[in-house]
C-alpha cells in the first residue's frame, strides 16, 4: 500500500504551468514541463502510477506520441515490462494499423505497428493530458484492432469540462490530477 | 558494480530492426521498437545507463523528442532526477531558446524552455540514436544555452559509419550499441 499525502497532490497540481492562448487562441494549455523538470515531483508522478498498476498483470504500455512517452517511459521500465509507441502517421517505420480521426487541430491519423501486441496481452495507455479524448480514444481503438485486452488509460492530468473521460467510455480511464 | 554478459548487448542488438528507404529511399533506418516492445530488453537498456549514469551527480535529464523521451523518461526516474524536454520549433509553450539547424531532411529547429535548467546544473542529453549528430550537437548547444554544465550525450545506438560522434567533438558521448 503507497499512501500520498493530499498536500503533495496540491503541490504537484500547483507545479502544472496553464499558458494562455496555445498552440492557438483560445486554448488554455495545461504545461507540464515545470512538474516534471524536478526529480521529486517527477517521482511523486511515478510513485503514484506505479502504485495503482504494479498489480494489474499490465504486459505492455501503449504510449502516446509525444509526451505520453515520459511516463510511459518510465513506468514500463519500474513494472518491468515493454513499451509500444503509438504515433502520428508517417513517424512508425514498420507495417502499421491506422485511424483517421478528428481533433481539435483538423483531421489527424494515429499509427501502431501491426507487430507491437500479441493477442490477448493486457495493454494500458499511458499519455500526459486528458482533453477532449479523441486522441486517447483512437489510441484505445487502435490497440484493441492489434488484439490487445486494454486495461486501462492512464494519464498525469484530465480537463474535466472537456469531458473526455465520457468520450472514453466505456473503456477504463484514470487521472492523477484534476483541472 | 553491474556485469552486463556480453551475450545479452548481442542479443539486444539483433532485436534492433533495420527497415530500408525509411523515411526516404536510401536510408537504412533502425527501429527500435522490437527492442523496446519486450520487458526484458528494455529492462536490460536502462540497466545499462542507470550503471553509467547513478554516480555521476547527474542533476537533470535533457531528452530529445521523441523516441529520446522513452529512455530519458525511465532513467530520470530511476535516477531521481527531473526531464528536460527539447523539442521542434512551436511544441514547447512558454518562452524558448531556439537554435536553426540542418538535418538530413532538411532545415529544423530545436528549441528548449529558457527555464529548463539553473545556472551550472550537471544535464545528461538522452536519445535513441546517434546519426550525423546535427540535432544532438543542437541539443548540446540548447543546454549550454541555459547555462547547463553538459556531462554527456548518450545513446541506444550510434551509426557509426555517419561519424556523428565527430560532429559532437568535444561534448563527451557514450552508445550502448554501435551499427
Amino acid at each position: 500500500m503507497t499512501f500520498v499525502l493530499s498536500s503533495s497532490i496540491e503541490r504537484l497540481k500547483e507545479k502544472i504551468r496553464t499558458i494562455p492562448d496555445f498552440p492557438r487562441p483560445g486554448v488554455m494549455f495545461k504545461d507540464i514541463t515545470p512538474a516534471i523538470g524536478e526529480g521529486q515531483f517527477f517521482r511523486l508522478i511515478l510513485t503514484i502510477f506505479i502504485a495503482r498498476y504494479q498489480k494489474k498483470k499490465i504486459d505492455k504500455i501503449a504510449a502516446i506520441d509525444a509526451r505520453g512517452f515520459i511516463f510511459a517511459g518510465a513506468l514500463a521500465h519500474a513494472l518491468g515490462v515493454g513499451i509500444i509507441p503509438i504515433r502520428k502517421k508517417g513517424k512508425l517505420p514498420y507495417k502499421t494499423y491506422e485511424l483517421h480521426y478528428k481533433s481539435e487541430y483538423g483531421e489527424e491519423v494515429l499509427t501502431i505497428h501491426q507487430d507491437a501486441i500479441s493477442k490477448g496481452e493486457n495493454i494500458l495507455i499511458v499519455d500526459d493530458v486528458l482533453a477532449t479524448g479523441n486522441t486517447a480514444r483512437t489510441a484505445a481503438l487502435l490497440v484493441e484492432k492489434c488484439g490487445g485486452n486494454l486495461m486501462e488509460l492512464g494519464f498525469l492530468a484530465e480537463l474535466s469540462n472537456l469531458k473526455g473521460r465520457e468520450r472514453l467510455f466505456p473503456f477504463p480511464c484514470y487521472s492523477i490530477l484534476q483541472f
